[in-house]
């Protein structure tokens, strides 16, 4: 049996002041929470204004197609090929009544062959972060899957995210900064050029800890923008005031 | 005849407060000055601590130079295409006093043939930032030369930077961001591993308009940083107190 917890993405007091429609998530606290970082990428994504199609590869309990699908009302797609994080998300979409999303359980490496190639406006993936061999591998393999690339590697996602993608459609990720040189490469392999990218920093004066990136299908490459810098954290270990809004919904 | 004006780049008032030597410069004023981004690379590169010899490609009137003698004792060689920028730094090698500078009258691509290869511990270089074709070129064939790619790509940088360093040798950079996956691409084809990133913004709260970034020959990738953001102007558009540190070689 999972141990299932009801959990509020975004806070039921925060909503009341806000007017926010609450999201509730599921999630399976042996395990792992969802984590800020997809917060950070779904509300870092440019949806296009007439965007009809998303996909969230590697979709976890859906907390990205959850966001998302307060910013947009066009049918999202999450991905999801570990099938006790595939029914969490299940759950979640159920509990939020959210019609416009739906949950698969399966690989991403050929997915397209099921959803059709060259029809998404967006894909978004909060993806394993860590090269198999780098780091020492989980000993719990649920785990292991959403962490290291065991089941899928930073070329299969853009590759399959490049076949999902309408020419001009909009990918998006968020990763370790010290994959930075690769992903970037990996991008101007599958002509995805690279036009966003934001640093994350835990606080003030530190190192980067996350990169959101985005780039776009069949475009030309040179206007790639280094926004400003996001900070997690102020002086006082709080969330800083940016975090906030972007966690309520409110930016 | 060139139009020399003496300007100082570290003042001789902060030199004072700050018992610095003062560091004087000749430059053109028809044509342009030396800029923050070279005090800036000059400031961010690290220097190995047996290092012996340095080479800085595309050296202008010698800003890097001359900044890096402040920092250390090694050879410093300032290689420069143009023969009124070679003159210049020639000049301002000399008033300075500065024996361990030396400035050729050289195109960079091939110049490890004249001075070595495999040898130098550090290589620096603010290049032209602009590729052919994409800006309208500056009708003074100086200042084209400078700033487009019209004597060297940033291809021809890389490649003979890679020849002219030792192995676990330097490569530091000052570039536009539009450039970073053509600038990290070029660094992992000829086996230069970035190690460290920082992005220069005008301001808080802005987009970055220049990189520095500093990569290793012949080293594991994986362990590149982002440095905490580096912010040229105030809120009043005076310089912050970093980049005033960084002028005057107090950091």
């Amino acid at each position: 049996m999972l141990n299932l917890i009801l959990v509020m993405i975004v806070t039921i007091v925060c909503n009341e002041l806000l007017g926010r429609e609450g999201i509730k998530i599921y999630q399976d606290t042996d395990c792992f929470n969802f984590s800020l970082d997809s917060i950070l990428l779904a509300n870092f994504v440019s949806i296009p204004k007439c965007c009809k199609k998303i996909v969230d590869l590697c979709c976890g309990n859906a907390p990205i197609p959850l966001y998302l699908s307060l910013r947009t009302n066009s049918s999202i797609i999450g991905v999801e090929i570990q099938e006790f994080s595939f029914n969490l998300a299940c759950e979640s979409v159920k509990i939020n009544n959210k019609e416009n999303i739906e949950i698969l359980n399966q690989d991403l490496k050929g997915v397209s062959k099921i959803l059709g190639g060259n029809i998404f406006d967006v894909v978004t993936c909060n993806p394993p972060f860590f090269k198999l061999g780098e780091n020492n591998l989980n000993p719990d393999i649920r785990k292991q899957i959403a962490r290291h690339e065991v089941m899928c590697t930073l070329e299969d996602v853009i590759k399959e995210a490049k076949t999902l993608l309408k020419n001009k459609g909009v990918l998006a990720l968020v990763h370790r900064p010290e994959r930075l040189p690769e992903i970037l490469e990996l991008m101007r392999k599958y002509k995805i050029a690279a036009k966003r990218i934001r640093f994350v920093y835990p606080k003030e004066k530190s190192v980067a800890n996350h990169v959101l990136i985005e780039g776009v299908k069949g475009s030309k490459e040179g206007s790639l923008k280094i926004l400003e810098p996001l900070v997690v954290y102020d002086k006082n270990g709080n969330w800083t005031d940016e975090i906030i809004k972007i966690y309520n919904g409110e930016e």
